[in-house]
């Protein structure tokens, strides 16, 4: 009988009222509202936060991550959140329609950062992002991060730079006032996005061996160091087909497969996770960033010998009126003439190429191949020598 | 000394004042609005149409391709066009111009007739699409190129299938009047859009191998049978790495990357030219068409056991406002699992996949590993699972 203990749909009642239930769903008894308080893996045995106890054969961990909090004075006020699961959503959306929210301040400039101050700015808030960096998205380099600052301002988002932030507290106008290192900024709601980190407890409670990016280590069937014990998703390592080490890139596209490949082997059909090679994409306004591989940084930490190179262009012919900006930055390994990575920030065709470039990189193609990869050239889309094949020659010729 | 003999920028003056011109740019003799008329290999000498006699040591032949006539009288009366050259588009523009144009004909299906059909109705013309098959772009699958038929109907172009032409006349309102096998139609402008054929005449009088595409035949470095004489684009083949034949597939990417390999090897700097894998894309008002590899009927032809399969779904997640309707087609060999070709018709991020899959083409990429394939996922840009994966997929469990 397999079981199913963790938050379902109606994760948005856990805070008000959070009784658990029990339900059965295809054959899966499902419990919510529940928690795992420890796991006794000598006697196969799961107890719950309620004193009930379940034996298990085979045990799958999907823990997750958990949202990072500031840790400071204040963060747990009312209107200070996080956006971690449905409940979060639910609960700020809530939030904000009970308070007719009209100023919101946004924590961090990473992905959830970057999705969030857009959907506050688009409901009308006057919105703020703080950020302890100099630029947004710190996966792209400064020149095309700068791009994505420019779309953010021009979208009446205000943008701190180099601030850290130090309490919150009361506000005098609106609900609450961000203490930092530049002042204090009053709003109405406070999110703070400020990463995740892969919820392990339960897999450390248990002894299972944790991998050096401090996720749970697993082989490529998604078993971990118990072998009847299998983790998939973000709380779980995958294997980075470029720098060639296990990583943990909490994305929902990864967290997917690995649980298909997890499922499939404990049915019964061996089945491995082919790995990543670290492909991630997020909309700005009306711009695309996407980015693959690794960097310079990631590169050198493996042994690699880095060189890269940011060009500028346009995603469609010179011919078509409004040409639309694209920026692209490769990274290659001297020695092997191999690319590494790629990032991307543009109008249009920046997720296009980044996916191009990310079949590129798992099979391990050389950048004179990417200089003339066959791609599917018309003037609505790229120029006859594409953005991908400009960027690679050029850099070809930095080698 | 460098010559280069042909038609230039200008080539809009020929058909009213083609007077052979001379000039020098960037060390290059160029002698335009003159023709060509025969080549001595024996003595290594150009035989211009004015008497001139050019002595070579090294020639590279980029005659291109000729448009297809229809045969049918009446076809080169004013009015009816071909379009090929940039003169060909500049007379076009001109004799809308003049004349006052309300109602176009355009007969063929493919690239052009589609680019066409487009460019006339969004001038505001009456459009009209002859086409002798039922669906449009016959490289797509009819399921995909009905889609394409929808839209170009949704955009008030009338098109009509299974017509065959017959005669070209004086129309009775209209300039011209086109029978065809379902009665006459009338209009201003008659476009033919019948397709290119390789121009080789030059190159069959020199004696050069032809290939079993009808175009000349070279080898990586572009060179022809004869070891000083060059070839590169529309007129000659390239190796498709997938059917791994020698094809002609006039498209003007190719054309570039090969007159580049063939410079550099003219040059002195050694370099081959990797080949193609057929990509190839158009825009028909809002839906891109974008297809790579080989269809069914090309995969048996060289051996393969193709099978095949249509995934419909959206090129963006479910939980994004305005859905975008996505078609993908792929096709595999049954005994490697390997990909062979693709397929795609929709409103967005049609170009991006098909780019993507020409990727994992040129490596041989199989159909297991494109299911499990590393995309940039975001909301705005596909499902957690794209429709790259879940085509993969769906095709392995018919295999």
């Amino acid at each position: 009988m397999p079981y199913y203990i963790g938050d379902v749909i109606k994760d948005a009642n856990k805070l008000t009222a959070r009784t658990p239930e029990k339900f059965r769903e295809g054959g899966i008894e499902v419990m919510q509202n529940n928690r795992v308080e420890r796991v006794d893996t000598d006697a196969q045995e799961v107890l719950l936060e309620d004193g009930a106890k379940i034996p298990y054969d085979i045990l799958a961990l999907g823990t997750g991550t958990t949202a990072m909090r500031a840790g400071i004075p204040g963060e747990d006020m009312d209107g200070v959140f996080v956006l971690k699961h449905l409940g979060d959503a639910l609960n700020i959306k809530r939030y904000l329609k009970d308070n007719k929210c009209q100023k919101a301040i946004v924590v961090g400039a990473g992905f959830i950062g970057m999705e969030v101050c857009e959907a506050f700015a688009t409901l009308g808030m006057e919105t703020s992002v703080v950020h302890r960096g100099q630029y947004p998205a710190n996966r792209w380099d400064p020149e095309l991060s700068g791009f994505i600052l420019e779309e953010i301002r021009k979208n009446q988002v205000t943008f701190h730079t180099n601030m850290q932030i130090i309490a919150i507290e009361k506000g005098p106008q609106h609900p609450l006032r961000l203490h930092t290192n530049q002042g204090p900024l009053d709003g109405d709601l406070i999110l703070l996005a400020l990463g995740v980190k892969p919820d392990v407890a339960l897999a450390k409670g248990m002894g299972l061996a944790i991998g050096q990016s401090g996720a749970v280590a697993v082989n490529y069937s998604q078993q971990t160091s118990i072998p009847n014990i299998y983790a998939a998703g973000d709380c779980c390592e995958a294997y980075h087909r470029v720098s060639r080490r296990w990583v943990n890139i909490p994305l929902g596209d990864i967290a997917n497969k690995q649980g298909r490949v997890a499922g499939s082997v404990i049915g019964g059909k061996p089945m491995i996770f082919p790995g990543i090679v670290g492909a991630q994409s997020f909309r700005i306004f009306h711009l695309e960033a996407a980015a693959t591989g690794i960097n310079e940084k990631e590169a050198l930490g493996v042994g690699y010998c880095p060189v890269s190179d940011i060009t500028w262009g346009n995603a469609t012919a010179a011919s078509m009126p409004g040409p639309k900006k694209l920026g692209l930055k490769l990274i290659a390994d001297r020695v092997t003439g191999r690319l590494l990575g790629a990032q991307a920030v543009g109008e249009k065709g920046a997720v296009g190429r980044i996916n191009t470039l990310s079949a590129a990189l798992w099979t391990g193609m050389r950048l004179d191949e990417i200089g003339y990869l066959d791609l599917a050239y018309a003037p609505p889309f790229s120029g006859s020598w594409d953005i991908i094949h400009i960027a690679a020659q050029k850099l070809l010729r930095k080698m």
